[in-house]
């Protein structure tokens, strides 16, 4: 080892003791008799010093040469400091350097290596080795890689196989798109990316692996959007013989586990709630609930009474902001344009403030009189100082309209703690969603998920009622995970295929081998998979997965330090048989 | 849960227990008044009883309908069993059934599912599913879920970061051939799926993460053997700071902590040897060292005695074989015509038999005397009842030759054994190899090796001569894992791409992201991979890797069980910008 200590270990007790350290120069201090470098490695800083008169001429001259960066090897003895910093844990000592030897020079970084970077988001992926070196982001990635173990140490002690899935499967056109690869051994067919392990892992099950899991890329070919990146990492489970209960139970176990040895904090149980009363109350299958400010259905309070915006909506919903009735015009006319803005659409928005002397102020005073207006406020549970800000239009709109403001009200409010975590199951999604483009019903998970065994009888006169035996894990208003039990037998399986518009063919041709392996004894069985990416950025705090991928691509899908994608040579398209349209 | 204990748990304590068992019937026996049933799943097998006159009739019935591979649910009273079985943990105890379900039916499996199983390699990819089912084949998978954890959390107690590095890359036209993915949203361009993280993980070594590891799967466009497949899973690792014998002290440790840890096997200090030597003494980079049998070189004492074949030969090559003097002709002759089958294509085979009473035989005995013969012996330390077998011509070619008929031997011979293991880290490898094709000088490993320092002025004069601070890991003929300390400056880089035939141009558009992280402070570092395919099937006794992968590819690249590589639509070829060729 080109040291005999890291930069962070050295502590007053072992000072008299000759080390050596190798790592970054962070700083560098000269006073003209005195010099001191700041160096740096992955655990910490320790002070190197040289002192004229004192120090080797030659090292001293070769130390004002260092420059941000450089990387150096010292050595000397551990000496205690005059003056001491208690910020830092070796900021008691400093080491008087007897031999210095410059590793590596550095040219001046392109943005500073510090937490607080002048350093612009373009010019930090271009130079994201460089980026990678600032501790902040740096400490993102050691939190990502202590999960993952935690993650695998809990499920095999829980009796889980990791088993490997292949990466080079096969195109389904269900679903989202796939990334494919010429395959240059079979000519004019590709491989895919998986989207998920899916089909494979319920093989697994079939083979009586009976507890399956991995933390695995998966890969999905979408415009991007901010938070979503082409490849992407699952923690990905599977178990047999289970009922829902069952894996609700395990992940609980799971996200507990993880939040205690990870953050030290204990989370208790976690509520479940259904897809409908979790659109129903926070208009979300998502609901954010460190805060309370659910949904209120005002229909029969407030229609009938000659507003007509109101009177001809499918629904009328408004929320209660405790103690809120201050808001100003200024304030008021915010959260209108707020909700009129074109990502969310609102037409408008009624406000009703509860006075402190018990009368009411609304912007539509005209239609409603002060009992009107006071059986609003008691089905919200609006008392005096309150604010009452309410919605009208087709429902499911309007829900979602109404979740935005929620939301924004919440963290007007300081009501979205990063410090608290509030976790809710979420059950019972629909089965089955209607796809206004192609005009038929699309799976809403997947088409391996089953139903609730009570909502079978509707599949053919009522499908999009049908529910699903499905689940997400929401925590403050993030998907973190999602899964259902399965179809595990193959006259279901081909069933759901049919109502998805699969032919017979079609159906065998994609998904033959998994029809078949239910002939041979597939045991009932269900899953889950996590977000790994999006885990790890609710454990740091953060809201972009991208902070917690070491080598993020852009939104155009390129990675600008390597400049991928790239063009291919002539030869290359030749031996794959294609060639550019 | 559909069952209260696993098929494996239930002991004679828990007898008058009422339990829950699912899982899938192994066989069922019928002898009219009583009926048992096996019933199995990954944890093992339990006996289920049902009797005439005390079980009820109708499940009596239900039960008669089982057959092999049924998934069932029984519920019934653990009780002692008359005839114990001590072959089997629960071999004390029977179910008495007093519920039974058939939750899934089974059609009869197109092989049978035991450790002997009836299905041939293809039918058993096909339904790779159940083939998983049997115990021998599920077991290497566990196996291999096992070694995983183990090797995480050795290396995460070393510090060492996991890491997931991006498999959405560029593809290089140096090494093996890349799979590409064609880019939707940057059409006419591709990605390529990384054969090893290589410059990724150089990278972190750049950004300062000091020790970095990752179980990562990997690509190459190959044509296969039947030990290779085109993705492949690497224990890939970085560290920072070290020389050649910190890496190798490093993952000598992993080694014998998986060893002790997994197979109870506690293994000494790892010799080290040159590839010069191991050439020379084994004809092999990975020799096998768990026998002796090495090389001895009679160009002095076998040249110029009037035998031709010998005299113009480069290289005159000999190994004893202990007691094997009484060898019968029938035995030589295939021994002769072992090394003169095509692959190994030796021109012929000499012998010196050394007799009981001190004389010697020989299939040269025209050209040389008896003192001749001694002094072979004496020079491959061969005593009475030892015979050797010796083999002439140029000298790479004759030592191969030689490689595979000291494996031949030490086979014969029981030298092998599959339960003793000897681990050699072999040193010093060539840094570039001249390949006929191309005329030029390739990388041996690949071009991010440094040279030894001493060997660096060669680089211009001789570089066949130069050699690598690179290593590889060999357990008994095996190639384990390999790995080097890098170039860590722009400059020696640069002039590595120059000697491999880089123009300056293809250098930076390559790799010009490393060349400029080389200028901000690289450390020096370096590195290892091993093979996890391969290190499995060592830890499982067994010669090929496939049967450690879920669902491995035949050799053309095929998975025949989900009929992959595949046709993909139009509207993909169209969405990509690519046609058929």
């Amino acid at each position: 080892m080109l040291r005999t200590h890291s930069c962070g270990e050295l502590r007053i007790d072992q000072a008299g003791e000759k080390v050596t350290l190798s790592g970054w120069v962070q700083r560098t201090r000269d006073k003209g008799g005195l010099m001191w470098v700041d160096l740096r490695d992955r655990y910490g800083i320790t002070q190197l010093t040289f002192e004229e008169g004192v120090t080797d001429p030659n090292i001293l001259e070769t130390a004002r040469k260092l420059g941000r960066e450089f990387v150096i090897q010292a050595e000397g003895e551990v000496v205690e400091r005059f003056s001491k910093n208690d910020k830092i844990p070796t900021g008691h000592i400093e080491i008087k350097v007897e031999k210095l030897i410059i590793l590596n020079a550095s040219e001046t970084p392109p943005f500073v290596i510090e937490d607080d970077t002048d350093g612009g988001e373009d010019l930090r992926m271009k130079y994201r080795y460089l980026d990678l070196r600032r501790n902040e982001v740096r400490s993102k990635l050691e939190l990502r890689s202590k999960l993952a173990i935690a993650v695998r140490n809990f499920l095999a002690n829980e009796e889980f196989i990791e088993v490997e899935t292949p990466v080079l499967i096969k195109s389904t056109p269900e679903g989202a798109r796939d990334f494919v690869v010429p395959s240059r051994m079979n000519p004019g067919e590709f491989y895919a990316l998986p989207q998920s392990p899916q089909t494979f892992k319920q093989l697994l099950m079939v083979s009586g692996f009976d507890r399956y899991f991995q933390i695995v890329k998966c890969f999905r070919d979408e415009d991007l959007r901010a938070d979503r990146q082409p490849e992407f990492t699952q923690i990905d489970c599977e178990m047999s013989f289970v009922e829902r209960d069952d894996v609700l139970d395990t992940f609980e176990g799971l996200t507990k586990h993880l939040f205690k040895t990870i953050k030290g904090v204990e989370l208790s149980g976690f509520p479940r709630m259904d897809y409908a009363d979790a659109m129903r109350l926070y208009g979300s299958d998502k609901p954010d609930t460190r805060f309370g400010m659910k949904f209120v259905e005002l229909n029969d309070v407030a229609q009938n009474k000659g507003f007509n915006v109101f009177d001809q909506a499918e629904l009328v919903v408004g929320i209660c902001a405790k103690g809120c009735a201050e808001y100003t015009r200024k304030q008021l006319d915010a959260l209108t344009d707020f909700v009129k803005r074109p990502q969310i659409g609102a037409k408008g928005l009624v406000y009703v403030k509860c006075n402190a002397d018990g009368t009411y102020k609304s912007s539509v005073d005209k239609f409603y009189s002060q009992e009107d207006l006071a059986a609003w406020a008691q089905k919200a549970g609006a008392e005096a100082g309150d604010l009452m800000l309410v919605l009208s239009g087709p429902t499911h709109k309007t829900r979602s309209q109404m979740n935005e403001l929620r939301l924004h009200m919440g963290t007007t409010l300081g009501l979205r703690d990063n410090n608290v975590f509030k976790p809710l199951w979420v059950v019972d999604f629909p089965l089955l969603e209607w796809d206004e483009e192609t005009e038929r019903f699309h799976a809403m998970h997947h088409p391996f998920t089953s139903a609730l065994v009570e909502d079978l009888e509707k599949l053919d006169t009522n499908p999009g009622d049908v529910r699903a035996n499905a689940y997400d894990l929401v925590i403050n208003g993030v998907e973190i995970g999602g899964g259902s039990i399965r179809i595990h037998d193959q006259e279901t399986q081909s069933l759901m295929f049919k109502h998805l518009g699969f032919t017979e063919e079609e159906a065998k041709a994609q998904f033959g081998f998994l029809l078949s392996a239910f002939q041979y004894g597939a045991p009932p069985h269900g899953g889950i998979a996590f977000g790994f990416d999006r885990l790890c950025a609710m454990f740091g705090g953060s809201e972009t997965i991208r902070d917690y991928i070491a080598f993020p691509k852009n939104t155009s899908g390129r990675d600008v330090m390597i400049d991928s994608p790239a063009p291919i040579h002539d030869e290359q398209f030749k031996e794959l048989g294609i060639k550019p349209a």
